[in-house]
């Protein structure tokens, strides 16, 4: 805490300088991250467009590739609208430090208090799935179904904000206090369902944790139809006794690249607009 | 009613001087309330062709924000092309007193009747969700999943319209008798299902009635799906005990602001086609 | 039968003198009745694109309005690539009787001898549905959940093509003796379930028919989401003891005209390419 | 095997003569197949976009018409952005002899080692159909609803890439002996479930594989809802006592081609995009 109070003095004197243009990413920004702002915009609109983890509410942010200690996330307008002159430059504590003027999402604090206490963590989607909330109220466990979510071997806890203070008519993490709990129930897992309301998403890559959250929506789905058909007597895809969970792919490799090239492809034509 | 006939005789008067132009929004409409006319034709498209509440049947209607005596409807065509010459302007009778000449639809008075009582309504949405028909025809109440349905906290009746003289091969509110038992069964609640048939929807603004139609059919889905996996077992996101429902979210505020603000850009190369 | 033979003959003359351009609508069946074989195409791309009842496979034709012996029906091409210059005429007994010279359907004789013993029928569809074949082998009648299904409460029978000689790897309406068969076992009734494979549709107009197949597949799939959720005390909408079926609604006139004048406009712009 | 080998020398020769261009079709084989890579990229399209088998995974081989030891595969990208100058030529230990030289699939194994024992399969699709791993995971054995599904009645047989050496956390056919072993569980039939991973489905030319593809995931829809409302009274199409499973339709007729040629139109405008 004492490090990310430092970094964030640090950051807001140079947000001081860098972002000078209002409702614009400032040149500093622009120049140092370009390809993560793009990145980064492009995710929104895959998620909005493409893969639909993302309906007109829900976010998904990137930390800095260059500062540790900073995050990018746009501001408070739906995903499926998000340009490079909307991202917001934020500190851990969730503080604008440069970018957009614009207001930003209330919910930051999910973002910023897991890339706290997550240094593995590179990107973060909070999304609104209905498959997510499902399991919470009907509070079965979600379990791997496919090896593509492999993750989900490590469990998706759900975490109720009503337990740090919220009530059932706002669930919203709309402060530091619950943004710290939901990322203390997450602990090292990929992904936590919060209930009443959807989920968190992590990765250690923008395209890992938008492969993450298609392949969590995608195991749920599956997981609910057996449970359907097969009742009691279903198969779950469990990792071996004593197997490890696999080191993650090194971002830009595999088939979440595949997927993710393609994705980008997709809505390249709108990016922009 | 005493009032609403004096208010419906002043309109008509009024309505002989604007809408001299056959089939166009009279000068004098169009100027008055030029931006909630264009928002209603929006609203018609959103819910057709963005989150697909409106198939080719169901209408939505905002009351005027300048006489709160009239409403706007669009003539009996199918959401997906109403254009701004379409709407019509109806006295809360559900009489036709100004903008387009075309035939209105038969179940006005659904809208008209939900005005008359509850002056706090500024928009209701008349769909055929099949998620609603499914609840009622199950006998199973709809109850509140997410924190963004909060407003179903307050109770989703079921209302059959076959108590008030309809039969099972024409149940359609085609009176306004037959309005008035709707509005009286919805009382001071957001939405109501129509045994066999639909569901009616308000909300303090066209956004907000809008996003209730989505998140209305959000919770429908989760909790269908909830109940099958977990049976008994299910956790519903209840009212704390004695709660208050939340003062309603300004119109042009909040999320559901985000999402319309969202919504209406991914329709607008399309009105006015 | 003995009518229809007659009128095969003489529209066979009329066929010879009419049908002289290979490949293309005749000039005379053009000028006699372009409006209905125009319609006749919206309606395949209706189908096709628009409310999804016609996958690549399955069929839509309609009755001549000026020889009640006729009907149009496209060459055996996907519904949703039909132009007007592939509509093929047919007599009773379905043999080709002017318009395209490509090959027919092979199960054109489900439109064929429905039209003979229905003069109230003016169009037939002939779909996959999944949601009818569900039914049918899950052995559960369907049974009328909304005002617009109407026709549901006199019944949707199963007819299974292996009692008259398919098998279960032919299960194809492949001669007039097969047709003769459903056509019989769908009696005065809208709708009938072939077992394994799909359903037939009819309506007193094109337009009727387009929706009829809407509400039959939105109808099947409240009632089987009702059955999963109400169990053994699902509300259906059944018909009061006495009440005859509604008159049908005159082609052109109510909210199917609506709809079909709404789906129409949304495949304008492919039809004829 | 010894034939395979040998083939695979004189293709190396070969191809060392006609891949001279980098990251390109060789002109050799352009000019000798190039109707077949053209329809082999109409197909990637097809599964993506149209009847949407394949999502950004997953992939779509055909066995060469000129040498039936040789098959075409795109390199490693996803199905939906596919051109020609992407499609590697293979012999059938999956080693690459001409085409484009970008990496290939880890699983192209799936396609090389089913050619190789089934000479009757000109196309081969690996596919993560959610329908098919619940299936599996339901222990759920897939039965024939359908009469277009008819090779249902020959079994899907169920494999485990586990009891070969696979993990619950790398299930990928990596490798010539997995891909051995799961067209072993195939056999002569047509298609066949990979546990916690998808399907593997075959056929007698590329567009009756890609319509095997399209009624495999109709049929277990189908069983699914019938078996979730009929409980144990679903009846199945199931052949009849001692009827022969019917011959293969030649290339090129019935209604497979129609929604073959009907598919490819459907994609015909992103094609080369």
């Amino acid at each position: 805490m004492q490090t990310c109070r430092m970094f964030g003095l640090a950051i807001m004197a140079l947000s001081t300088l860098s972002a000078q243009t209002k409702g614009t990413v400032a040149p500093a920004v622009a120049l140092r991250e370009k390809a993560l702002v793009d990145d980064l915009v492009a995710a929104n609109r895959v998620l909005a467009h493409e893969i639909h983890v993302l309906d007109a509410y829900g976010h998904i942010s990137a930390r800095s590739a260059t500062n540790p200690n900073h995050y990018y996330l746009s501001r408070a307008i739906s995903a499926g609208m998000v340009k490079a002159t909307d991202i917001i430059e934020y500190d851990l504590d969730s503080n604008q430090v440069g970018g957009s003027k614009g207001d930003g999402y209330l919910e930051r604090f999910i973002h910023g208090e897991i890339y706290k206490v997550r240094p593995d963590v590179m990107a973060v989607i909070h999304a609104h799935s209905t498959e997510m909330i499902t399991f919470a109220a009907a509070g079965v466990p979600l379990r791997n179904m496919i090896h593509t979510g492999s993750f989900i071997n490590d469990g998706v806890p759900v975490w109720d904000a009503r337990k740090f203070g919220a009530t059932a008519d706002d669930m919203l993490v709309r402060n530091p206090a619950l943004g710290r709990a939901l990322a203390g129930a997450l602990g090292s897992r990929t992904a936590l369902i919060l209930f009443g309301h959807g989920v968190a998403i992590t990765g250690n890559s923008l395209a890992t944790t938008v492969s993450n959250s298609y392949f969590l929506n995608m195991n749920a789905r599956i997981q609910m139809d057996a449970m359907r058909m097969g009742g009691g007597s279903v198969s779950y895809l469990e990792r071996e006794p004593g197997a490890k969970a696999p080191a993650a792919t090194p971002a830009g490799a595999g088939a979440n690249n595949r997927a993710w090239e393609y994705w980008k492809r997709q809505v390249a034509a709108e990016v922009g607009r």
